[in-house]
C-alpha cells in the first residue's frame, strides 16, 4: 500500500472512530432512562476514541483525527504542512461517515420515527447545551485546543516518557469534554462538528463556521506558546 | 503442563472473568436503588476484564476470550486458524460457566425469588434495551467489531508501542459498550452472549444466531481492512 | 532502616490507605445528595488505592496490603511463609488507624451528631447490601479473591509485561467491586474488612469471620488454580 | 528560553490547567440537569489535568503545579529550596488566571446574570460542602496531602517503574477528590484554592489560610514519614 494512501486510510478509520465513539455515546446512551452514562461517558468515551486510535494508528499516521491538531502540528514543525490537505479531506470525510453510520443506527427503533434533535452538534447561544454566549463559546474553544496542542507537543517531545503519549493525549480530550461540554458540547476538532451538524435537525450548520475557526485558532495559539516558552531547543 | 491445556485454560479463565465481570456488573450493580453503576460502570466493567485478563493471561494464550477475535486474527495472520477450534471451545464453556456461577449469586437472596429477567443476555427488536431494529442492531455488531479487531491488530503490531495494547484493546471495549448497551445489550463475542442467554427468562436465545454473526463477520471485515490498508508489510 | 521494619511501615501506609481512600470514599461521598460518587465511585478509589499503592510502595514490600494476597502469594511460591505474620499484622493495624481516622473525619460535623451505621463493613443475609445469603456471599468472595490472585501472579509474572502490573492489579480490584459490592460490600480483603467493623454501629463483627475464611480460601485456590493451570515452569 | 523561566511557564500553565480544569468541571460540569458528572467527574477531572500535565510538562519543571507538593519535595530531597519562591508564584499566579478565565466563561451565559455561588472554593463549617467542622477538614487535609507525598516520592524514587509516576500521582489526586470533596471541596493545593476563593461570591477569602497550612503541613509531614520509614538510601 502506497504510504499516502496508508496515513489517510488511518486518519480516516480514526476521525471515523473518534466522531462515531464520542458522538454515538451521546446520542445512544448520555440519556438512556435511569442508567444513562452522562456528560462523564461522553466524555470518557470521546477520550477513549483517541487512547485507542492512538495505538492502533498512531504509528501509521500519528494519530491526529482532528484538522485543528495537523494544523498546530505543522505551526509547532513536527508535521509537513504539504501534507495537511490530504489528512485533513480524510478527516473530515471519516466523520461525516461516521455520523451518516450513527444517523442510520440511531433512527432504526422499532417504535416509531426518531427525532434526532441535536444529534451531538456543537452549537453557542441557542444551540449550546448551557445557553452560553456566543463569546464564552469561543473563548473555551480557543483555550482548549491551544492546552490540548501543548499536551500533545510536551507529551510526544523527545524528553517524554515513551509510550505514555496515546494516554496523555487521549485523557486530556476526556477533562476537556469534562470541562466543556455544558457551554459548547466540546468540539476543539472542527471535523467532528461537521459531521453531526450535516445531520442535526436543529440550526447547528449556522454556528458551524465557529467549530472550524475557533479551534484552529486555538490550535495555532498553543503551538506558539508550546515552542516559544517550552519548547526543547 | 502440556502447552495447549495451558492455553486453553487461560482462554476459559479469561472468558469466565469476561461474562462474570462483564454480565455480573450489569446483573447485580447497574441499577441498584440509589447508587447503581449505570451503563458507564458495566462498561468499564467490560473493559477492565480484558485489561486485567490481558496482563494476566496474554502472555500464556495471547488473551482473545473471543470466538470473534479468535477468527478475526486468524484471518489476519497471526494466529494459526488450525487452533480456532480448541480455543473457542474453552471460550464458550467458560462463559457458560460464568453464567452459571452468577445465576446461583443473583438468585441468592434471602428476600425470596429473584426473576432474573433477560440476564445481561443481548437481542434486537423487542430484547434490544433500546427497542433497536434488527438491521441497526446487526449494523452496530458489524461494525464495533470491525473497529475491535483494527485496534487489537493495530496495538499488537510490531511497531505499537511494547506493554500498552492490554490497556488499549481492554479501554476499547469499555467504549464499544458506552455506544452500543443502548442497541444491542453490546455482544462483539459470540461467547459473552452464549452464556447469559442460557439461563435468561426472555426469549434471548432465539436471538443469539445474530450475536453469532454479527461479530463474526465484523471481526473478518475488520482484519480484511487492516491487512490492506494498514498492513506493516 | 532495617529492612523488616521498612517493609512492615510499607504495608502499614498501603492498607491503611486501601481502607481510608476505599471505605472513605464509600461513607464520605457515595451518597452525598445530588452529585454523589455511587458504587462507581467506591470501585474506582478502592482500585486506586492499590493503583497508587502498587507504584509508591510496591519496590518496598511487594504491595500486598491484604492478609489474603500475602497467603496467596505464599501458596504460589512468591513470598516466605515466614514473613506471614509481620506482614499481615502491619495490614490490619494499619485498616485499623484508618477506619479509626474515618471515624473522626465522618462524626466532625457542625450540624449534630452522625449515626455511620454500616461505616462500610462487609456482611452477610441482613447485612448485606442487596440482602444476598451466606452462601452467595461466600461464594462470591472466594471466586473474586481466587481470580484476584491469579491476576496478581499472571501480572507480575517473568514474562508479563514490565510496569503495567499495578494498574492491572488496582483496576482488578475495582472490577471486583463494580460486581460484589451488592452482594458482600465487597471485601476479599480481611484487613479491610477488620477496620471499619469495629466501628461499625451494626452487628458487622458477628460476619466478620467470613471475610477472612472466604478471601483466605479464595486466595489460596487461586494460587493453586494458578501454579497448576497457569505456571511458567 | 532561560531555563528558569522555562521551568515557571510549565508550572504557570499547568497549575493553570488544574484549576482550569478540575474547578472548571465542578462549576460548569457537575451540577448540569440530568446529566451531570457529579463529584466523580469532578475527581476525575482533577486528576487528569495531573495526568495530563505531568507528562507535558513534568520533563521540563517536575510537575509539580502546586505549593505543597513543591515544598514537600524540598523537605524530601528532591528539589532545591531556593527555586521554592519561583516556582510557587508561578503556581499562583496560574491559579489565579484560570479562575479570571473560569469566572468569564461562567457568567457567559445568555440567559441572564449568572451567581456563581462558592466558585469550587474550599472551606470548612458552613462552607464546607458537608457542614463538616474545622478540626474534621483540617485533619482531612493534612492526611490527604501526606499521603499525596508519600505517593509522588514512592512513584518517582530510581527503584520505582519508570513511566508510571504521572498516572500513579495523578490518579492519586482522583483519588483524594473521591474521598474528601465533601468534607473540604478538597484542596491539598494551596494555589487552587486561591484563584476561586477570589472570585467566589461567599465568605472562602476567610477560610484561605486554612487551605495553605493544612496541605502545607501534610506535605512536610509526608515527606519526613517517606525519608524516615521508606527511604531507598
Amino acid at each position: 500500500m502506497d504510504s499516502n494512501l496508508k496515513k489517510w486510510s488511518a486518519e480516516f478509520l480514526g476521525t471515523f472512530w473518534l466522531t462515531f465513539g464520542g458522538c454515538g455515546s451521546a446520542v445512544l446512551a448520555a440519556a438512556f432512562p435511569g442508567v444513562g452514562i452522562g456528560l462523564l461517558g461522553v466524555s470518557l468515551a470521546f477520550g477513549l476514541t483517541v487512547v485507542t486510535g492512538a495505538y492502533a494508528f498512531g504509528p501509521i499516521s500519528g494519530g491526529h483525527f482532528n484538522p485543528a491538531v495537523s494544523i498546530g502540528l505543522a505551526v509547532g514543525k513536527r508535521f509537513p504542512a504539504a501534507s495537511l490537505p490530504g489528512y485533513i479531506i480524510a478527516q473530515v470525510l471519516g466523520a461525516i461517515a461516521a455520523a451518516a453510520l450513527l444517523y442510520f443506527i440511531a433512527t432504526g427503533k422499532i417504535t416509531g420515527p426518531v427525532d434526532v434533535g441535536g444529534f451531538a452538534s456543537n452549537g453557542y447561544g441557542e444551540l449550546s447545551p448551557g445557553k452560553y454566549s456566543l463569546a464564552a463559546v469561543f473563548a473555551t474553544e480557543v483555550v482548549m485546543t491551544a492546552i490540548f496542542l501543548i499536551v500533545i507537543l510536551g507529551a510526544t517531545a523527545k524528553r517524554a516518557a515513551g509510550g505514555f503519549g496515546g494516554l496523555a493525549i487521549g485523557l486530556c480530550l476526556t477533562l476537556i469534554h469534562l470541562v466543556s461540554i455544558p457551554v459548547s458540547n466540546t468540539s476543539v476538532n472542527p471535523a467532528r462538528s461537521t459531521g453531526p451538524a450535516l445531520f442535526a435537525k436543529t440550526a447547528a450548520m449556522g454556528d458551524l463556521w465557529l467549530f472550524w475557526a475557533a479551534p484552529i485558532a486555538g490550535a495555532i495559539l498553543g503551538a506558539i506558546i508550546y515552542n516559544v516558552l517550552l519548547s526543547e531547543d
